[in-house]
């Protein structure tokens, strides 16, 4: 017999159906024994007549929580049963795996008159067992929504003529900086783990594809113990060719961050409110804008924040997480564009204007920098000129090389899947990715 | 005034366009200046009076072959011009970049009475000016195609609910046999880039997600040279929970083949076979399956080959070549399913029979292997014991955890998008990526 989903049930009343899944929850009373049983789509409640059932009251005595059992059954509709209304009264129950007592408890279970609370366990454990962690309706739900993001994005580009790539995660030279990279044992050489596919999207400008995006793996070897680093994350990376200026980048994640959380809030909305207790907005276009410059005076005008002289080249925490406060006041708006950092701040590869000033930006969402979007220099004496300001010559050589030959202006962002889904959710990065990875973390 | 692709010309006849390229080709007859421009979507002829437009001749002559041009000008449809039977006449010329003299041939030109032909430059110049090598029609073309197989492929398997995940590169422990594989210096101590997602597709079963796939770079620490061989390509994985047998893998595989050639034969057919000069042939289902032992048992009766004993264990790059041959011949097909390799050649998570057989295959298109699927073992102390006889302890610890707490039955496969895309077009595998990457190549 085939499979069915759980949420399939009430469509099959008084029928005979097969269903497969965790066993979520074991109850046994007086005269009847509770499974209930949970697939990736919702649960059910199995009950077993003791007296009359026998045989698989034998196979529910020896079940454990989280053990995975198929069962052919006929489902009923029941005023009894507060989960669903509905239940499987089984034919026959297999064990398809016993499950050895759990190491972690998942969630909080309230006391009651009989029995004292238990607290879930803390974060390092539940990441120890992330697995077992995962199989709960909220954890699956995450990447239920995360692969929306994902899609949504996609689709959004591919329907105006994106090609994608996969551009190599092992590099010949430690590019950009040459700090915060991972060197890997190549063969008889050292090669060096790309930061972003910063170097390789723009070669793909040069190679004349004009619209490309990439979705993979980014590496950082940062010391960072913050709620929103990671070592290895998911970059979702884009670069377009013949745009006019950077504005025209800002205009394109603005209307793909639009077109996603429209498609999310439609699938999800409801269950997102449900789970993490909060709400998709729709952001109206355009997003507001400002100057970094413009935004410290604002913070110091209305929250009295004075940053110091250097920290004002850049945007430090508390500056990021007023500007949230400061764009919702007036704007009644989640995201913030600013632009204008200063070109110390900012990698050498960003065109500047006549003032020295790179036409780039960063996108704030919640509070949280989510992106770092600019026109490039496609022009190969001023980007040589801009990398060896930076003190950079032979990492780069290969690079400069995309440029010497013919190369179209162009720009592009990047955006951290993994951050998205966090500040969607309202979650730390640990608990927005399926493993996560940090200087002190590689398993499981 | 926005820019056109050069496609959407023919609806902007005697319009004012604004279009923006690589400059192609340079003539300068006696009367007339002619350039070739090239974008993404086709080709266009500019033309220039020498006579009446003396300053946009002056551009013309500073241009190089690859140099980056915007034009706005007025389109026409002309009897006299070959290429598409358009041609812009231009009343302004912008120079975005201008090229170097190419330091590769790209494309053989064959010799006129005038002058001598020209080689395309050989492979090994065309990777390290790979972006150059890219900007051919041809190459272009192998890209949009190349998206829309990850976009198909990935489009079956959303609408059957899968989840998208993205698994750690980064890993603890190196996996799976310890061989051929890549070491990172990670801070202090040492972590092993993965040679597959194997673990932690199943971690994503021991989750409970069901059914998952992940898109992203694989490594391969392999001193292979071949033209089907890198070391670092993208994989395309996908993982089943509560199927029945492996014949259920097999069987998704198939469709989401057909899925996807039908998809490209659609979109591509045609230029597929102009620009390659293959068809693209849409496989009859069931695809033809035959067991390792009977393959080498035909190839011995009608192709008079014969392995060693000890090759016989798995299948050799010839049998590969022949079988290929053989299911034409048979079948009139190009995929065949090869099942009941022994044991000691397959990896030891593979669930085996009573006769100690893996429950998996290997598919093969074109002759050449795309693929190895499997029905995984779940059940802890078999699946300790056939680690353990593979000499596997300490390595898989982490990986045998996953089915302690419960695990549901299941089964996946894998399958290399780069060779899928070599096969389709019938190239070599360096020809087939983006950037390829071999033991001694890291560049560009």
């Amino acid at each position: 017999m085939e499979r069915i989903y759980i949420n399939e049930l009430k469509s099959h009343l008084n029928q005979p159906v097969y269903v497969q899944g965790f066993v979520e929850n074991l109850r046994d009373s007086k005269t009847m024994a509770f499974i209930v049983l949970k697939d990736i789509t919702n649960k059910v409640q199995i009950t077993i007549d003791k007296e009359s059932q026998k045989e698989l009251f034998k196979i529910f005595k020896n079940l454990t929580p989280d053990s995975i059992i198929s069962i052919n059954g006929i489902v009923y509709k029941s005023e009894y049963v507060k989960l669903n209304g509905l239940e499987i009264i089984p034919e026959n129950i297999h064990v398809e795996s016993i499950a050895a007592p759990l190491p972690i408890q998942r969630e909080d279970i309230p006391a009651t008159k009989k029995k004292p609370g238990v607290q879930k366990s803390g974060i390092d454990d539940r990441l120890n067992y992330r697995w077992i962690d995962l199989r709960t309706e909220r954890n699956q739900l995450l990447f239920k929504i995360q692969t929306e993001i994902t899609n949504s994005m996609r689709e959004f580009l591919i329907s105006r003529n994106f090609i994608e790539i996969h551009t190599p995660k092992l590099i010949g030279t430690a590019s950009e900086s040459g700090a915060d990279v991972f060197p890997v044992k190549y063969f008889d050489r050292e090669a060096y783990l790309a930061q972003s596919p910063q170097f390789y999207k723009q070669m793909a400008m040069a190679s004349g594809f004009e619209r490309i995006f990439e979705v993979g793996p980014v590496f950082r070897a940062e010391k960072s113990y913050t709620n929103k680093h990671t070592t290895e994350f998911t970059g979702f990376d884009i670069e377009i060719s013949y745009i006019n200026s950077y504005k025209d980048i800002m205009k394109i994640e603005e209307e793909m961050i639009i077109f996603m959380l429209k498609n999310i809030k439609d699938k999800f909305g409801n269950m997102i409110k449900e789970h993490f207790g909060l709400d998709v907005v729709i952001p109206n276009s355009p997003f507001p804008v400002i100057t970094l410059k413009e935004l410290y005076k604002n913070l110091e005008n209305e929250f009295g924040y004075i940053a110091d002289k250097s920290e004002k080249l850049d945007l430090t925490t508390e500056a990021e997480r007023l500007s949230y406060k400061w764009v919702q006041k007036h704007y009644n708006h989640e995201f913030l564009f600013i632009t204008d950092y200063p070109a110390e701040k900012r990698a050498f590869y960003h065109m500047r204007n006549r003032e020295q000033i790179p036409l780039g930006y960063d996108l704030i969402w919640k509070g949280v920098e989510i992106t770092t979007g600019a026109q490039r220099e496609h022009r190969y004496e001023y980007l040589k000129d801009q990398a060896a300001e930076k003190g950079l010559v032979e990492d780069v050589k290969f690079y400069l090389e995309f440029f010497k030959y013919g190369c179209p202006p162009h720009g592009g962002f990047g955006i951290g899947l993994d951050r998205l889904t966090m500040l969607l959710l309202g979650l730390s990065i640990s608990e927005a990715m399926f493993l996560f990875r940090n200087p002190k973390r590689l398993t499981p």
